[in-house]
Order: C-alpha cells, then sequence, then structure tokens
C-alpha cells in the first residue's frame, strides 16, 4: 500500500514536470510559431489583394474595348470573387488570433503559478508522510509503553493513512485533470479553427459553384466570334475582297483552336498566296502589273511577298508561316 | 469611305498601342505580383506545416498519457488533415505556377514582337494610301489626257481601294481578335485557377466534414470523466475518505462547466472546509487536536487552513479561492 502510495506520488510529479517542462515551453512555442503563421497568412493576402487588383486594372481596361467588353466584366468579376474570398478568409485568421493564439498565450501566462503548486504537492506529501512516519515511531513507542493512549494514537494513525491516500490519489486525478484539462483545451481550439475554416470552405465553394459555370459559358460564347462585335463590322460593309470561304473568322478560329501547331510554313504560304489570287483575280494582278510604270511606282504595288505577309491582316502571317521561329502567344 | 477608313485605321493604331503600352507591361507587372503572390503561399504553407508539426508533437506527449491519449490522438489527427489539406493546396499552387504565371510570362516575352507588328501596319498602311494617292493623281492626268488606258487605271484605282478597304478593317478585326485573345487568356487561366480552387475547397470540405463530428463527439466524451481512466482509479481502492455527493469528478466537472466565474472566495472556501469536516468527521478531528501534542509536532497536523488547501486536491484550492487573484487556466 505504501508502494502504491508512492507510485501515484511519483505519477502525480512526473505529471506536473511534464506540464511544466513539457507542454508550457511547448504552448509557449505553439503561440509564437502561431504568430509567424499568421503573419504569413497576412502577407498572403497582402499579396493576394495586390495580385487581384492588378486583375480588376486590366479589366476596368478591357471594359473599354467593345469588343472585350465581355471579359473585361469577367475579369472584374474574378477579382471581385476573390476579395469575397479573401476577407471571409480573414474571418478565419481572426478566429485563429483571438480565440486561438490569444487564449494560449493567456493560459501560458497563467500557468507561470504551476511551479508553486507543483512545489507545494511535494512539500506537502512529505508533510504528511513526516507526520504519518512521527506518528507511527509514537505509537510503536506507546505500545511498548502499554500506554493506556495506544487505542486513541491507532485509530489518529489510521485516519492519517486513509487522508494521505485519499490525498495522494486525489492528488494524482487533479494532475491528470489537469493534463488533460489543457490537452483538450488545444483540441476543442482546433476543433473551432476547423469548424471556421469548414464554414470557410462551404462558403468558398458555394461562391465558386455559382459562379464558375457562368464564367466557363461567357469565355466560350467569347470564343465563337459570331456572337462578337468584329464579327459585325465584318459581315457589314467591309467583307468585301475577301472570298468568305476561305477567310472566314469561323474559319480562321477553326484552324486556330483546332491546329495548335499549323502544317509546315511552305504549304501554307503558298495557300495563302492561292488565296490572294483567287481574290484580286489574276485578270487584275496582271493589269496592275502592266500598270506598275504608269504608276511611277511599281515597287510600291503589293509584291507577292507582301501580299502574302498582309493578306487577311499583319497577323495572321505570324500564325501561319512564322509559327516556327515565334510560337504565337495567348493561343489557348 | 476615306473617313471610315481613317476610323478603322486609328482604331487599329490604338489597340496595338493599348496592347503594348498597357496590356503587356499590366502582364509582365502581374507575372511579378503573382510570383510575390505564390512566394507568399509557400511561406504560409511552411508556417502551417511547422505549427502543426508541433501540434502533432504535443499530440505524441499526449498519447503517452493512459488519461489524455484519446486527446493525443484527436491533435494528432487534426495536424493529419492539416497536411492533407496543405499538400491539396500545394496542387493549387503548381496549377498557378505551371498554368498561369509561367504561360503569362512565356506570352510577354513573345509578345515583344508586338512592336514590329503595330510599325508594320502602320508602314503597310501608308504605303497602300500613297500609292492609292498616286494612281488617283495618275488617273485625274490620264483623263484630262484623254489616255487610251484610263479605264483600265480606273479598274485599278477602284481595285486599289477596295484592297485598302478589306485591308484595314481587316486589320483592325485582327487588332481587336488579338486584344480579346489576350482578355480571354488572361480570363480563361485564372477561370482553371478557379476550377483548381473549386476542387481544392470542395475536398477541403469533404474531408473537414467528415472528422469535425467525430473530433466533436471525442472531445465531449472526454469532458465526462465517467469514461476516463481518472474515474476508473477513483472509483477503486483510492476513493475514500471523500463522501462522494459533494466530491465526485462528475459535480466538480459540473461546477467548473456550468459556472466560469465561480462565487466569491469566502463561501467557496466554508463550502470545502464543511467538506473536509464532514470528511474526517468532527469526532476524529476533535481527537487529533487532541493528540497534537503528543505526537510532538502539532503543528504539522492539518490546520484548518491547510486542510482547506489540500481538501481534494491541490488545484481545486485555486479554483475556487484564488480565482479572483488568479484565473484559472485552461478552462473552456
Amino acid at each position: 500500500k505504501a508502494q502504491e502510495m508512492d507510485l501515484s506520488y511519483r505519477s502525480t510529479i512526473s505529471i506536473y514536470k511534464t506540464i511544466l517542462e513539457q507542454f508550457n515551453p511547448a504552448l509557449e512555442n505553439l503561440v509564437y510559431l502561431g504568430n509567424n503563421y499568421l503573419r504569413a497568412f497576412h502577407a498572403l493576402s497582402k499579396a493576394a489583394e495586390i495580385y487581384f487588383k492588378a486583375i480588376e486594372k486590366i479589366g476596368e481596361q478591357a471594359l473599354q474595348s467593345s469588343t472585350s467588353h465581355k471579359l473585361g466584366e469577367i475579369l472584374m468579376q474574378m477579382s471581385d470573387t476573390q476579395r469575397l474570398l479573401t476577407s471571409d478568409l480573414e474571418v478565419v485568421a481572426q478566429t485563429f488570433h483571438v480565440d486561438l493564439l490569444q487564449h494560449m498565450e493567456k493560459n501560458t501566462k497563467m500557468d507561470v503559478q504551476f511551479i508553486s503548486v507543483s512545489k507545494q504537492y511535494e512539500l506537502e506529501y512529505r508533510r504528511r508522510a513526516t507526520n504519518l512516519d512521527k506518528c507511527m515511531a509514537e505509537l510503536w513507542r506507546m505500545e511498548r509503553a502499554r500506554d493506556k493512549n495506544v487505542r486513541e494514537m491507532k485509530e489518529n494513525v489510521m485516519r492519517l493513512r486513509s487522508e494521505m491516500q485519499a490525498f495522494v490519489s486525489e492528488s494524482q486525478r487533479e494532475a491528470e485533470l489537469e493534463e488533460k484539462r489543457r490537452y483538450r483545451f488545444l483540441a476543442e481550439k482546433h476543433q473551432i479553427l476547423y469548424n471556421t475554416l469548414l464554414q470557410f470552405y462551404s462558403r468558398a465553394r458555394g461562391m465558386i459553384q455559382t459562379k464558375a459555370p457562368q464564367w466557363k459559358e461567357q469565355l466560350e460564347a467569347s470564343r465563337n466570334p459570331s456572337n462578337s462585335h468584329a464579327q459585325g463590322l465584318l459581315a457589314g460593309s467591309h467583307s468585301q475582297g475577301y472570298p468568305s470561304g476561305r477567310l472566314t473568322p469561323t474559319h480562321l478560329e477553326m484552324v486556330r483552336t483546332a491546329v495548335p501547331n499549323p502544317p509546315p510554313p511552305p504549304v501554307a504560304a503558298s495557300s495563302h498566296q492561292s488565296g490572294l489570287v483567287t481574290s484580286a483575280g489574276s485578270g487584275s494582278k496582271v493589269s496592275a502589273g502592266g500598270l506598275a510604270g504608269m504608276c511611277g511606282a511599281g515597287h510600291v504595288f503589293p509584291s507577292e511577298l507582301t501580299s502574302i505577309l498582309f493578306c487577311g491582316g499583319l497577323l495572321r502571317r505570324m500564325t501561319y508561316t512564322d509559327v516556327g521561329v515565334c510560337p504565337r502567344p495567348f493561343l489557348s
């Protein structure tokens, strides 16, 4: 029974030691790491804000353009959505700061008294043990002297022993509860963090789930030039001069979309060339050649080379002929 | 018609100017900001990893304790969940890096050729305009001279004008498409980012939704000491000496849970004291007092004060009597 009490005593002291020498420093460290975490979070938040502010500005620019207006709206919406997400995430950070870090910090500061608690327990245990020993020695002396108070002393020793046992086991239970309370505190606080995160993830998911299909649809619509301002223009007064079967934007878009790596330049160039020949008509090309001298500036007439270069706009050239050298940007 | 052509020309030049002087620098800036964003993200990721590594270590410590074992498991699971979330979030960062920033950077570099495209368009426009002017002057001269080739020249001028109109409007359309392609590129890339985020949020939400109720349940169970090891001990051989109606852990827990700010110290202390009196019995207390002198160490017997201090364990004292001075840590 004395051995059991000793085990309880050692276990209690060891729990106090763990709390003092491991848990509390670990918690202090956690507060420090948590503040780093928070700082990193705010830095990210700031970086996200600046990044999406830049997206927003580009979106505003696109709003100025008649043909890219819709894309400007999408970019603005994307920036807005990110702003909402970031401010929602700030709530998580706030929870982390106020409900976790500040509580943790307060508790580590309050827990300095634990040193004295542990010391007091040790002292009280020794005091009781000494007292019990003394009374037992006294009892032994009284028994030898056949003292009339021996019965009372026996009761006294039994009471002291039972009280000490209760004290030791109750103290152990208390120490265990204290330890458990600390771990539970940590787990419960992080449970709160996870709940806040869950709310954030749910809201964020809902937000993007609403927006994403709209964006996808609008972006796909913007790929189809039949809805666009440009196509409207082309279908109007300026569309003459190019055989529509060959160079309609739809056809162009299809080629661009379907063939990221177009066929080798010579073929593409010659097909382009023949497109021009058809366009201007071989007859008029010949007559233009015949008139070159008469205009006094034969070199300014479109040569076959520059015709290829500029037929169908400046940029198409790059798409078809220069693609090997300079891959086309912004193809997607 | 010449006015219309001039408008088209100005619009085309203005679009090229916008792409060159606004869009491309904005995109370059966006790549820079995006890299900052990514750096901040990785810093956060690292901070989260370190923080939850520390939680994990505390959890491992709790696993060593028989009474806090379950809480250790919860803390470990919380750390594991965070690790999964972080590695999932790394996928989002990877998408951002590979699918957005790298593409954007590549495109800004490829887009330096745009200066020459814009210049070439200007030159070609002027060349065509000059050529048309020359031929019109020549036609006027021929008409005055009643030249036999006047009809051929008229056709030539008409062809040149129609070609120039087509060139101008097609170039404008091309410029608009280029502009649109750039904005769409940006929007589509961020659409991809949002899709990746959506996947992350959905997974994260699902993950926490599975875990959170389990944690909540287990944490609530850990509040009820009837399941705990400590209660098992107390119900065993060491539970004598304290009237169970007064000081059972359940009662204690109830007081702690229900009364974060306990009643003022004097009342609590006296109720505690009476608890002790009941526990030891007034009779034995008196007899202990009577024997004080006989043990030769009356001061080591529990005085009423120290009885209050140590009755029910060292720590309860702080809960009840010192709460005004030192608020109790880890109460939740």
